[in-house]
């Protein structure tokens, strides 16, 4: 990699060339974000145009934006003639709008309507990411004339092995893979041997369900068609694996109290990274201050234990750890489809069961060691263990239960996971633990 | 679905039947798995051989195992035989031996001898996860001789469109794609056409460098080599979606501090529930006794001013928050290949800036609150502001270096998430708490 920058600083551009094509069109649009942009400026426009656009492809945005800002026009429409249909789309919706006009009105009328038709459907829909590049057959063909066609049109067609068969209205009546057609015998007719049995999504559905789709059917391909059924573009399975890993990601932030973050963590700044994150801590931080309200309402028994207050952080971690092992559980299972609305009292019964056996295994723990090895009080060490019990049966079935009432009430389950989960278990933990302190030694 | 059910209770096979081959097959077998078992036997029965395969590697492994168990030598010899390898394996993995040594005892010496070498990859390597069903050419092929080959042996094929070229030794040459093949001329010598820049795996590589390795390049298949490059299976990306949303579940768990559970939630006995889960549960409740620790070494200033105790639980919550926060981004960020160990100054840099952001924005807002609002002295509110700032600050290093650290040492870098985050800042931020009470009230 040095070695082709070497080339390029000695201005031997024939040698860095040779070098850049015998590497990955991904690895080169790594190799262009590292030296400085007028250099990778260089070594892009020595590439062949072909190469170029699909090295286009995998480039960030920031570097496709100073790419285009600074070759002609001409090349610009070299470069989206080469580029595949969805690529063009991703990378216009990143680009300013008066760019975006620039490209329309430098293409013909009919991708005009396209380019316009494919930008204005909603981010993270299935239309968003669907591509026009697909072979379209008729059922009436026969096998040799459906290859004859293919041949004709089907050179730069993404998805080549999987046939779209649909009738004079466009609509969708099956799919025939390239396999099947080139196994057949060449008079067979394409309606016997398409498949009928199709799974499809439309325009506007959501990706996360068009990834679920992917991976409960095992799929490679799948077309999209809008309300009259009629085929508009298709998505490939690479687009998919973009988005799974997108909506884990996104899943991560939302859990851990952050506002999702579209780009790489070094790649965002300071500022954007510090607004992202300070909403829920300022909520989470008001919220906590209302146990403090409960602290103070036990001041007096507090007074007369101050040693009471030492408990208090491990009574709150455990609790907090425990809701939040249950509310992960549930928060994914909900995301994978594993778990459905009508499954909250299986839920509360299996939470409950776990918590009861945890909470005695910790309580129990802890109070051989309070009572025994720190040589805390009996009254004390009672307080602390029952409290203990509670908070963890309490905070597991608090965390099994708050994803799937979010969901109830089409709230992303995500929210509900450690951050808040901790702050309501905290209030309760401190509840329990001061009621159960001032009955203990009020007795004693 | 019911109105299957019914008909098989009814004994109108025939019906049932007509009314199942209408479905998807993944969708046959999830019906499968709800009615009463024997109900399930007779439907799969039912079904053609070739669907009945397919049906059957999509079943949980518990159906398979009854299916198998019910059913003769002779029907399962017929399923093996029409299911794909990587099928077998993934079935055959989950049995038990005895049942695994009847299947080798059934097959030919070719079929038995490849079964133990595949049973034999380490689980999450990319030996376990490919298939051998794949086309292979041989470069002095002309695209004629190639087509006659692949009619020949192809129909079985799972990933029909890439074919790989190999030599005598069964060296990986290259790889071309259907596509390039039926629009080449028949003449064309397939060596003209494949592509020697290929992108492959070892079989002893970790399925998570694998699944990388696909969305890095956007590929289909992926060919699997030996030590001596030979080529002996491929990867296909419906497996690789699988294992990307397998790794970000096991992720999740491990950042909520549970021991990985491999199946669904609803699907878990609650003892392996509760055991997967105490382990770090204890280890953290023990840690978190030594803040109790901390707390009574200051128990003469707590005596001499209880309210402080008030504010423990809001105090621990922001911090441990706010280090998670940072924790999750950098775990995300190493999961994705995003941030490497050489970042780690950046990464102090960025969270040094952001806590200071987001700590004066906090403790702004928590003075305003606690002095002008809830009227607490001057003194309690600098001690609390204060803290919670530099609490804030820490919190944010601490979450943003250990999990390059943890990475640095080969532990995963997910066990350093919120319940480990949140107890480390919990002992520091008591302690800067105390420690400032202690300067701040004695002054005063």
């Amino acid at each position: 990699m040095q070695q082709i920058i070497d080339l390029v600083e000695q201005n031997q551009y024939t040698k860095a060339r040779a070098e850049l094509l015998k590497m990955n069109p991904v690895d080169i649009a790594h190799l262009l974000e590292k030296p400085p942009l007028e250099k990778s400026l260089i070594l892009f426009r020595i590439l062949p145009k072909d190469i170029g656009a699909d090295v286009f492809s995998y480039m960030s945005s920031e570097q496709q934006k100073y790419i285009v800002g600074n070759i002609t026009d001409k090349e610009i429409r070299s470069i989206l003639d080469k580029l595949y249909f969805d690529d063009t789309i991703d990378f216009l919706e990143e680009m300013p709008a008066n760019f975006v006009k620039k490209v329309l009105k430098n293409a013909d009328e009919n991708t005009r309507q396209l380019l316009n038709q494919f930008l204005n459907y909603p981010e993270n829909s299935a239309g968003s990411l669907m591509t026009i590049e697909f072979v379209d057959l008729k059922k009436e063909m026969t096998v040799r004339e459906a290859l004859k066609h293919i041949k004709e049109t089907g050179f730069d067609k993404e998805t080549f092995d999987t046939c779209y068969v649909i009738n004079d209205q466009r609509q969708l009546e099956g799919i025939v893979t390239i396999r099947r057609i080139i196994l057949s015998d060449e008079d067979v007719l394409i309606k016997d041997i398409m498949e009928t049995n199709i799974t499809y999504v439309h325009t506007l559905d959501d990706q996360e369900d068009v990834a679920a789709k992917f991976i409960k059917y095992d799929l490679m391909t799948m077309p999209v068609v809008d309300n009259e059924k009629r085929l508009v573009g298709i998505i490939t399975v690479d687009d998919i694996l973009d988005i799974i890993e997108e909506e884990a990601t996104e899943d991560f932030q939302i859990m851990a109290g952050i506002a999702p973050v579209e780009d790489a963590y070094l790649k965002t700044d300071v500022l954007t990274l510090a607004k992202h994150r300070i909403g829920w801590l300022l909520i989470l931080m008001i919220s906590a201050t209302f146990t403090a309200n409960i602290v103070k309402r036990f001041e007096d028994i507090l007074q007369s234990s101050v040693l009471l207050a030492a408990f208090i952080p491990m009574l709150m971690d455990t609790g907090g750890n425990a809701g939040s092992q249950s509310s992960t559980l549930v928060i994914r299972g909900i995301a994978l489809g594993e778990i459905e609305s009508h499954d909250i009292f299986k839920i509360i019964i299996k939470e409950l069961l776990v918590g009861i056996i945890v909470g005695t295994v910790l309580a129990g723990v802890n109070f051989l060691r309070l009572y025994f090895i720190e040589k805390v009080t009996l009254t004390i060490t009672a307080t602390v263990c029952i409290s203990l019990f509670f908070t963890v049966l309490m905070a597991k079935v608090v965390g099994g239960i708050l994803p799937l009432v979010a969901k109830r009430f089409n709230v992303d389950p995500a929210i509900m996971a450690s951050p808040l989960i901790t702050t309501i278990v905290d209030a309760a933990a401190l509840t329990i633990y001061f009621i159960l302190a001032s009955n203990l030694l009020h007795i004693s």
